[in-house]
């Protein structure tokens, strides 16, 4: 193998970095030249290109296990449906003027798509092209794998922020709603993380609404009332796609929503939706909090576990691309579980197609009387929040490394 | 001496509950016995009282510096303004029963205003009951102390996450502007700090707004426009209580706002206003973040020396009070700082008066053009945000001390 190309894709998670880190340490180890897409796809076409091999020489380069935010630059860039278009040709022509052999892209459900057409587009022209998916996403809602790198560590900020903030909500003596929203688009396995706040003295967070099941105002006000009877203080956490059974967005009861360039609406703010109603239907105290960006960019709460599989799952592809390339391309890694304890996963590689477009939601088996979660799912997240990642400092806040973005460094 | 008690009065800080056990440990170390007020004055007044030496004799007690919230559960109850109001009889009838001999109050400049009344009808009643103030305010807005305790562990949590968030809002190619709102009243401590963020390399935060100077919205959709020709991505910081020169806060363009017991406004959502005035008036892409409860509850990013000063704060208190009763009552520790470095505090007492609803605002020297601060600001606060404490984990989430509250234990 002469050279490999990695991008990154998608919105960032606390650990795309250690999955770079793992394909460029391997393509290091093994001897092969690495070069970085400067946002992504898109960048590549504007040959936005980086000699990866330099960076993956420096001393420090493991800083970038414990960096935040996709070190490469990221893009949301939908390749066109059609293999015929322009853009295929223009885009073989620059692997190949660099001497690529296999292109590696770690992103989500959109940048499998990103995998899949160019494995298609690689057999149409008789390329020998490799393209291999490494997956990340927080929202955890990729098929087939066990769960996705990236969710650990947003698990363990989502389970210590959601605790701090019910411990806070929860030092006056007169009753308080406080609503926390969660992302997870479409999939409540990110909202789902904070029943991992909860012990057994703490019943907060009391109610947890997923969006695989219908929202419903007068239900919820019934649900908090109720709780009040409970406790002074009450803390729900919602998602940031909950809908009604009309189909209808929460967040959309106030306000026009916009759709991003997949087509996915971006959402924002049915938790400041639900405090409205709180304050007016029961009238007490109510604050609402979105967690918002450092879900998934903090690197201050690192899993791991999240972090070691998702170093893992880079160097697994890359060597498998090197050892036995027809029977990787076109694949995504995967995380297999074995049954049982102790916790222990392999992986695997399954053809990108399984995945891409496709999402995988939170178990209807595991949502109780649609206000509240089955201890079975705390069986299956707890072990991929585990371990913490001894973090450098410096000048008082993590240490991290430089992404290369921004910079415009071009090879061409 | 024979009893003590201590309550915490206000919104909690990382850093409420290591002033706490100065106190506690202190007391324990010099054999004086000390209870505790659950949900502080307020609670008191209904007999809401815990046997704090039972606590300060466990093995891990020291769990608690690294507990967010307020162990002890807080109030926001303000006593009468005329010390002939039946309710200070009452309150000195419930101190003697007690035996009480110094009363420790920590909290912020309302909870001073107890201190303050209290000691005045000490003086009026005759009594020799001690009342001494122990500072904590994530805002650090109280006058003549060069800082307060768990303004250090806010400002390091504000520095490090508007870091991760400037890097996860600069991956895509595309012209992006993230506004974050951060807290502090009326006061831009908080949001200063926020300048800690920068580096060489990324000017962002580029623009940051204090509410010291009035905010105009035809500068600030200047500042941005400008802002955007340097960097595809500029990141703002706004604090909460921003308003135009007309007194109008910002946060009230759109929406009506609340007041509390105090009569001080609860602020919220000026980012979210600006964000639509941003997408009016630029039509780029743009977020708002509400840092929101976290900046004060954190668990994850307790500043040691921040937590370290707090616990001497607290041991300060007591043994004046022990050693030198007369010159203590009615004061409140300050920090006083060495000129030049290394940074140096010395522990002092002052009239609580001088303090009680006095606010210290951010220096109008420290603000360049209304829209960035000097990095004179900088060498004091840097200081502030050294050291991390070790975190205990369980589970997978920092370890705390589990509160006193919503027990009601009662010791009457």
């Amino acid at each position: 193998m002469r050279n490999i190309i990695i991008g990154q894709s998608g919105g960032p998670t606390a650990v795309i970095n250690a999955s770079l880190y793992g394909i460029a340490m391997e393509a290091r180890e093994q001897g092969v030249h690495a070069y970085g897409m400067v946002n992504g796809i898109e960048g590549f076409l504007e040959d936005h290109v980086v000699n990866l091999s330099d960076y993956s020489r420096m001393k420090d380069f493991d800083l970038l296990k414990t960096t935040p935010a996709a070190f490469l630059g990221s893009c949301r860039h939908k390749l066109p449906e059609d293999i015929d278009n322009a853009v295929y040709p223009i885009l073989f022509k620059k692997f190949e003027d660099l001497e690529i052999d296999a292109v590696f892209y770690i992103g989500g459900n959109d940048s499998m798509d990103t995998v899949d057409k160019l494995s298609r587009a690689a057999k149409q022209f008789g390329s020998d092209i490799c393209f291999v998916g490494v997956p990340k996403t927080i929202d955890n809602d990729l098929p087939v794998t066990d769960h996705t790198p990236g969710y650990g560590s947003t698990a363990k900020f989502v389970a210590a922020t959601v605790r701090d903030i019910v411990w806070d909500a929860g030092v006056y003596e007169h009753p308080v709603v406080t609503i926390i929203e969660l992302m997870g688009r479409n999939a409540g396995w990110v909202t789902a993380a904070s029943m991992l706040a909860r012990t057994s003295y703490e019943p907060n967070p009391m109610l947890i609404y997923l969006p695989e099941e219908f929202f419903d105002v007068t239900d919820f006000i019934r649900d908090v009332k109720a709780a009040l009877k409970e406790s002074n203080s009450v803390v729900v956490c919602v998602s940031e796609g909950i809908r009604d059974n009309t189909g209808r967005l929460v967040c959309e009861y106030e306000e026009e929503s916009v759709k991003d360039q997949f087509g996915h609406k971006m959402l924002a703010g049915c938790a400041a939706v639900l405090e409205r109603i709180v304050k007016r239907s029961i009238g007490c105290k109510c604050r609402s909090i979105e967690l918002n960006l450092p879900q998934r960019c903090t690197s201050i709460m690192i899993s791991a576990t999240d972090s070691d599989e998702a170093e893992q799952a880079g160097r697994f592809a890359l060597k498998n691309a090197l050892m036995n390339s027809a029977e990787t391309c076109g694949k995504m890694v995967i995380f297999k579980r074995s049954e049982g304890k102790p916790y222990h996963i392999d992986l695997e590689m399954i053809p990108v197609g399984e995945v891409c477009n496709k999402e995988k939601l939170f178990p209807e088996k595991w949502i109780i009387n649609g206000n509240d979660i089955s201890t079975e799912f705390l069986d299956y997240v707890r072990p991929l929040i585990q371990g913490e990642n001894h973090i450098k400092f410096e000048n008082g806040i993590p240490k991290i490394m430089k992404p290369v973005y921004n910079k415009n460094q071009s090879m061409r």
